[in-house]
């Protein structure tokens, strides 16, 4: 008699970022061998390809903190319930996190790109790294399609397959006409200040992070549960998330949140002092307008703002029926850094 | 009474660059509207975001030839005949075409950014256009999103929308990992002549060019007249596609079919001559390789191995019984420059 596919799932699973982290281990073993890739070939040009998309993978998709990833099993236990699911799904609701990771990892690395970073998660840059350089354009094309791999490989049978590509197509579509409002709203070299408004902010934040921090992981939970997702589902995303670090965006002349409040609190005199050294290299300009920060008492200002939007997004929440309110609830702790 | 949806074909249909070209506007104006980037918000930033992405289809896919695109509609019509296509197949092929140019601007903008390239089509690369630069990495990654647009706009319905989705994401990871092959084979600043064989070579130009310039228009072409791809049908990349330029490939330490045969056919003095100057940007090093490849007559070697090379293809499609000849003859007098 055929033993049956459904499981109970083992109360020992805890979730943790080890048992999260073994099946990126899984995924990327995958990846090596596919068979896209003729891993039967064994010849060294095969090899020292393989051992370099190894390496793109290794370096820049597992090391941040995964809150993102590992958030899909966390909606999809709370819509059906820790002990309805098997094995099996929670394989799949990590493997879908991963893709989530795998997106991340391939904006990052881009991003960085265009914005000059040196440093990413306490170690440089990728195409920061001597053999890299410019290779890694191509890189974070393939950590993209890394993804839709997995898909493939994980999904293809399943009833949402179509459904699931699609998500991730659209928001790394929403996501890079995000990172497009970012590059084209303060153009390095040109001071506008009137492009520093807080719906412009707003409307890039949405974009360029929200989607695929906060709709993305709610989003692919919902599918594995058998939700149909609404494509004007989205009502998460009229408050923006703050990163709270500043960064290089002062000398890559941002749009953010603390220049655009800035210039609604400064006086004339303190607004000449931004027009003359934002979006300036010079560490001399870097350093006035920190100083003004200070001036201002941004840091309160920040603080204050954060505590108000936490508590008008808990308020939504808790207001809203459409899913069990932990779904929303442990997001909103792990970003706000409080407990739950 | 509903209105038929079937209209045939009307036979004023002769498939030219122009009749090609109407539907990129029909397509591109769809994208600029897509409901995912808000076109009903037509704030100052808004506007600009959709100029900007605007030029980076408009600058960046029409410009070429145009032969993998139209190549699309001519292998349905073989298959199924043209007398039985409709307005709406036809229209289909035709996006079908622009999505595999949409794949190529976006590798091509990505390629000229790695390889330090300065025109493309007659015009500067857009990453070399001054306001543009780093922002490139993110204009690419548009235009392949564009793909995925245009599928789910004209395709979700289809029967083998999930086909048609796995079929680009394949062919683009293919394509990456021919980028990648290129890139380490022969890394810039790196002399092991060792790696410049026939073999390497042929794997490069598979993975690179083949799979999208050969395979997906093919593919496209079976899918829509019904026909299932199977994931192991090539056969058409056994012999390279031989660009006939030598561009950048000299400095850029490129493992190139020129190298390769020189190599095989140099004497050990010649060789030193390769080793000493191969892949550096001198222009007297430079000037040496091409002085060299004159000496071994490399251009005769060429058209010989190009004469070569069309009678096999010729005689395997002669061959071949699972397609109607005409759908790789005309392909294969485009790339030879022959008249059909």
């Amino acid at each position: 008699m055929a033993e049956p596919t459904m499981k109970k799932a083992r109360v020992e699973y805890t979730h943790t970022r080890e048992d999260f982290l073994k099946v990126y281990e899984v995924l990327r073993d995958e990846l090596l061998n596919d068979e896209c890739l003729s891993p039967a070939n064994d010849s060294a040009q095969a090899k020292a390809a393989q051992e370099w998309f190894k390496e793109v993978n290794d370096y820049n998709v597992p090391g941040g903190k995964l809150n993102r990833g590992m958030a899909v099993y966390d909606v999809l236990s709370s819509i059906k319930g820790v002990e309805e699911l098997t094995e099996e799904d929670i394989f799949k609701a990590n493997a879908l996190g991963w893709c989530i990771e795998w997106l991340q990892a391939f904006f990052l690395v881009a991003d960085d790109i265009m914005d000059g970073s040196i440093t990413r998660r306490g170690q440089p840059c990728w195409y920061k790294v001597p053999k890299v350089g410019m290779i890694a354009c191509n890189d974070y094309i393939l950590l993209d399609c890394c993804i839709y791999r997995i898909l493939k490989k994980h999904f293809r049978s399943h009833s949402a397959y179509a459904q699931l590509v699609d998500l991730f197509h659209e928001v790394t579509f929403q996501t890079s006409h995000g990172q497009l409002l970012d590059l084209t709203t303060a153009p390095i070299g040109s001071v506008d200040l009137a492009k520093y408004t807080q719906d412009n902010y707003l409307r890039i934040v949405t974009y360029k992070t929200a989607y695929y921090s906060f709709y993305l992981p709610v989003a692919c939970g919902m599918v594995l549960a058998g939700i149909q997702i609404q494509d004007d589902y989205l009502d998460c995303c009229g408050d923006p998330e703050v990163i709270g670090k500043i960064g290089t965006d002062i000398e890559d002349n941002k749009c953010s949140w603390l220049v655009c409040t800035a210039l609604q609190v400064a006086s004339d005199e303190q607004k000449e002092v931004i027009k003359a050294h934002y979006g300036r290299k010079e560490a001399d300009s870097v350093a006035a307008i920190k100083a003004l920060y200070g001036e201002l008492g941004m840091e309160q200002r920040f603080r204050d703002y954060e505590a108000a939007s936490y508590a008008k997004l808990d308020a939504i929440i808790s207001e809203q029926t459409l899913l069990p309110k932990e779904v929303f609830s442990s997001l909103l702790a792990k970003i706000y850094k409080r407990k739950k």
